[in-house]
């Protein structure tokens, strides 16, 4: 057994061996492809510019739906078309503002926003004692008697130390998350958190907070990690420091959106699908460019180069602007459903690229081992592309509800260490994004779906 | 003989992960305290923002010699001093013009600026019919009958399909180096080269060019990509245009300049010195953020870092601020120039950072081939840093002449896809430099100097 293995082994290894030379010389003509050809960056400016913020049930985000079904039209797709879905209509309203009020009244204007999702404190706004934490055991500690008619700020950085930053990110988001439920638990009567950004600076980031339906639904609000500083200097001095904020945001009633979804068909294996995408709504407090506009452009790049290399894969290849990432998942989750309904295909494989347009550095996988072991094999072809690793672990947001059908799940891992300056702030815009790095992760997605599409999984 | 090679790369092997475990707690201990203490992003904004544009042998580069030495002074160096050296002085003189003409007189302003080491037109400027080419085979061919009297321009953009972009510096390069005494060969009475940049936009990049004495120093002008595009475009349109541009930049005598000298004394193996550096001028159209603030900036953290976690190196740890890189090289030239007189020493290691201050990929090296084997059984230490490869050839301008010595060379590897976005261009400033790219590229540097000081080469 263990022989046949060996022999088995071998024979996969040979034969991988021998299609990586073709396909060397296919992944060199792709990719001299799209630097030199690429209409990415311009359909980029085109999302940011022209579009602009695109937040689900908003115009813009509409708008979004247009504009990409144009461009993957006027790249040869075979069929584009919209896939229709409710979304969460939430809704700022008026610009935020925030002072911090000491004891003999001076003020002191704060850079903050409101919480996507979040419930607003109406014109009047909110007038409490503030109240810092650095974790949710600090707040159990202080319990109601600490807490009742404060607002709880929640100040705990990201760690600089852990080199993936995404990493940090999620250790300390869940103080947006679930810190404002958390707080009301407690009878606070606002939250302010500590945004979600790498560097001292001056945005403000925003980003979902999730009510639990057993607590009051509080207004809750994201401080720039400059003035989270200033304000836990201010409390050292002096413990009772009143914050007033206002926010006029509110959760509307769902509206109609839509997925948009191109396909080139399989020309043997049709019924295969292959799934590419990224996700179309963006915060509304900025351009979208890394977040996630850079996704959406690298994933209809194999349409624009398959039609001008004239490649035609096996299987089919749907590459899917998913809607409403950032505060619902409700596209995601649609594409999912319908898929579930489509007997007749089996979707093997989705891939995401959801991390920002930066310089690629790794795919990570979420696959049975078998399958990982096969994917790895390609590993090699994709170093002089700049991916030096195929890494267990990995996929994104949108295609995480395909997992269920059996589909091997992958995201793009780009560099991420400029990523939190931008996520979800204002200064995410076009600007921030190279031109070389957005084409360099388009073509390693290409690729990977290349290999994917011609030899299975 | 096979046998005994084999026991001995096993046990070299065998106590390469022993000591393995204990360098990689010390590689966090280093790389935690960068990412939360170090003060090189400042610093860098000193450099760019206080100081500002320094090219070798301007009030700038004085001032920069004095920065840096209180920078390293204030890190706690056992000892900084400055290597006195002549440098260059050219200087720029007053904003340079251009303007394409057309047969009716109608006039297109164009973005420019005169190269590095150039001759000035004067105060009247030059005006003469302009000539594509893109090859020096195409200027022979139109020969002295097609190019006398003429102003040269050389349209050869960088190859957009290298992923390294470097190699495609050095194609486009050889015109902005030996195209305008090339073109003062046939007769030219002028040269405007392309910019080397990664894309089109608005910025003229300077560089040097460098005269062959055999022929006439004619004035040389670099132009943006857009408007190299603009020209091109105009020019198939009509053949004969005119350009006419003035510079009044002139060679002024040598100045006394400096390489700033920090050291850390060796414990154990003293007189083996180790090298660490990058080059203090710019060019002065800009900050010099990437080119070469950053490099200085990641240098000097060994000392900061060593100091704090109280790191006695075996050998010396030199940290050297070069000056003059960009036009002469005299700071690295003299700096080998008295280590040969130093018989006592052994320069054993030199390691440069000069490609820009983004996130590292790799290491490059010029060492001998069991050295680089050496080198290489350290290299999964570092991935956990993002540093996946050592790779063979690599060092810097800088350090290259020390390379007679005997000295191995290396150079930091960042990701290139944004370097020639910003090269010698007005926009390579500051803001443009991600802090955690800089910092994680100054762990990477800080992680080779202590292996190579540990364990000698
Ligand atoms: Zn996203
Ligand atoms: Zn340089």
């Amino acid at each position: 057994m263990r022989k046949l293995q060996m022999v088995f082994s071998f024979c996969i290894a040979a034969s991988a061996v021998m299609a990586q030379s073709t396909d060397s010389a296919m992944f060199k003509r792709i990719a001299d492809d799209v630097f030199t050809n690429s209409t990415g960056y311009e359909n980029l400016r085109i999302l940011c510019k022209k579009v602009g913020p695109r937040l689900s049930g908003s115009p813009q985000a509409a708008a979004a739906v247009q504009e990409t079904y144009k461009m993957m039209k006027a790249m040869g797709a075979d069929t584009v078309y919209l896939q229709e879905c409710m979304v969460p209509h939430w809704v700022r309203g008026a610009k935020e503002s925030a002072l911090l009020v000491d004891a003999k009244g001076k003020t002191f204007s704060l850079n903050i926003c409101a919480l996507g999702n979040s419930v607003g404190t109406g014109k009047q706004g909110i007038k409490a004692e503030v109240i810092e934490v650095r974790s949710f055991k600090e707040l159990e500690q202080l319990g109601v008697a600490g807490v009742k008619g404060k607002i709880v700020f929640y100040n705990f950085p990201m760690n600089p130390t852990n080199v993936e930053t995404f990493r940090s990110y999620g250790e300390a988001g869940q103080f947006r998350g679930r810190g404002p439920s958390m707080a009301a638990k407690y009878g606070a009567v606002g939250a302010m958190v500590r945004s979600l950004a790498s560097n001292i600076d001056d945005y403000p980031h925003t980003g979902t907070t999730t009510y639990n339906d057993s607590f009051p639904k509080i207004p809750a609000i994201a401080v720039s990690t400059r003035h989270a500083e200033y304000i836990s200097a201010e409390l050292k001095k002096n413990k009772t420091m009143q914050l007033y904020f206002r926010t006029e945001c509110e959760m509307l009633p769902d509206v109609k959106s839509h997925n948009v979804i191109a396909e080139i068909r399989g020309t043997e294996l049709p019924n295969e699908v292959i799934t590419v995408g990224g996700h179309l709504d963006s915060w509304d407090l900025a351009e979208g460019a890394h977040d996630d506009g850079a996704g959406c452009i690298q994933s209809m790049e194999i349409i624009r180069v398959y039609k001008k290399l004239g490649i035609k894969p096996k299987r089919t290849i749907r590459v899917v602007m998913f809607m409403n990432e950032e505060n619902g998942l409700r596209g995601g989750r649609k594409y999912a459903e319908v898929a579930a309904t489509e007997k007749d295909k089996k979707f093997i494989f989705a891939l995401e690229s959801d991390a920002g347009g930066f310089t690629p550095r790794a795919f990570g996988f979420t696959a049975e081992a078998p399958v990982l072991t096969k994917l790895r094999n390609w590993a090699p072809l994709f170093k002089p592309y700049g991916v030096y690793e195929f890494a267990d672990g990995g996929g994104g947001a949108d295609i995480g509800p395909l997992r269920p059908l059996g589909t091997t799940l992958s995201g793009l891992r780009p560099d991420s260490q400029r990523y939190f300056d931008h996520h979800h702030a204002a200064n995410d815009t076009f600007e921030m994004v190279s031109k070389r790095e957005l084409e360099l992760g388009a073509i390693n997605m290409v690729l990977l779906l290349y290999v994917v599409d011609q030899y299975g999984l």
